[in-house]
């Protein structure tokens, strides 16, 4: 895998000189990438209030000061990193609506945007696979399949919404081992929040998922479904808040973190 | 112990009467207890990302919506509580300032306060006791001794402070079963912070406790040092915010959340 035994700090610089452009999957192996998500400071509160009422959907690495590019002087998230450029491609949201995508987003930066680091499944995915739970997906080399379900999230402020989660099939013998894996990890979505039955959270058919790709359940397999890092993204997307900027699906930002860190 | 098989509902419903007006600890076996920290609206943000920012001193229970004495309708933290009137005893403080003690404060209630509640150690010694942990303090019925140490904790806006931890004196063999024990527990402290020279934190003299009272340390005894829930009461009353009101050492809200279920 390209640029997966790099450094973050290393990988970070070839971003923000646009030498990468693409997905993150797999890049600065051993490392945490992280969702993002940009709001107008009289945002912040309720979304950082949703995130506490939502932690395992919701999982806050850091939030910066208003106004600041940097994170947090005091974080080992990610020292020098530079938000609005370190981020192979961002999307700009205005009352909601995509209005562009675009590889750094200098120009649209404000004096009142606060950012939030949200933990991603791909810092369990490792876990998971260090532990010889094979990952669906990534053997098909498509996208994790993702479904709004009918779990209601606990509101906050402006914020409300359903949780959305990822699937991975698992033979009937993994699964304990699964839960145990990420059980530990609660800072990465942590253990699943439902094992079997689709439709008993509201998921009609697992082979039309409301983002990323569909995978292939053999005979036999189990759905085992996380909660996950586009619920907020989503929530904000239905509180239609003037402004907002996230990551594009899939393009993370590559924090310093360990992966095996996110246990303690 | 008196109370100790009551409901958390109905205790509650007695402390609101004034019918209960002492320490909490003991009653409602199984349930966890909390501290209160109640801002403006003003300071609501900074504190809650001093909280995220610091999950071992400050992990967040519950958060009240604006001007609510009614936590969350949605939130099973508390059904029916209210927060002015159902602790045994508060303190107001105006400015930093001790400006009295009151054992309800719907006088003093206004329409921009929000509501903190932090996870107790409380919750922790029940699990520790329940697996053959002696807790010393308890034993030799005393609070526990607590210690500002020289641990900074990561600011955020205008709270910042050093770490406040209670102390613990275990012999050696149980140190590693209470590491387990509380890291299972990340919601109510989790982990220590440190085990074995207080000096290494800065702590003089762990005979001087800086709140609470000393206990004894037997000899060939490791003191199992803590974050602690008066960190965030500390660095409120640094902060000097024009007004607040906390609970009364030792005198804690009392949840229906039980102590099994935050190790989830």
């Amino acid at each position: 895998m390209e640029f997966a035994k790099q450094l973050p700090r290393d990988v970070r610089a070839l971003i923000r000189e646009e030498k990468i452009t693409k997905f993150t999957s797999g890049m600065c192996e051993g490392y945490a990438q992280a969702n993002l998500a940009v709001l107008p400071a009289e945002y912040a509160y309720d979304f950082l209030l949703f995130a506490q009422r939502n932690p395992k959907s919701c999982p806050v690495l850091e939030v910066s000061d208003k106004g600041s590019r940097e994170l947090s002087s005091t974080s080992a998230v990610a020292p020098g990193a530079d938000i609005a450029r370190d981020i192979p491609k961002y999307r700009i949201y205005r009352n909601g609506i995509l209005d562009g995508e675009y590889t750094d987003v200098v120009q649209f930066w404000r004096d009142d945007l606060v950012s939030f680091l949200i933990g991603c499944s791909f810092s369990f995915e490792a876990e998971l696979m260090a532990s010889d739970i094979p990952v669906r997906h990534i053997e098909e080399d498509r996208n994790v399949p993702m479904y709004i379900t009918n779990i209601e999230c606990i509101p906050a402020g402006v914020f409300h919404g359903k949780m959305v989660v990822s699937m991975r099939p698992l033979p009937p013998e993994l699964v304990v081992r699964a839960v145990n894996v990420t059980a530990a990890m609660p800072r990465v979505h942590g253990a699943p929040v439902h094992i079997g039955d689709p439709a008993a959270i509201g998921i009609k058919d697992t082979g039309k998922p409301d983002f990323g790709d569909a995978v292939t359940i053999k005979a036999g397999e189990v759905p085992v479904f996380w909660a996950c890092g586009v619920t907020p993204q989503s929530v904000i997307m239905s509180a239609k808040p003037s402004f907002a900027i996230t990551h594009a699906p899939g393009h993370m930002f590559i924090t310093d973190v360990k992966n095996a860190l996110l246990k303690y």
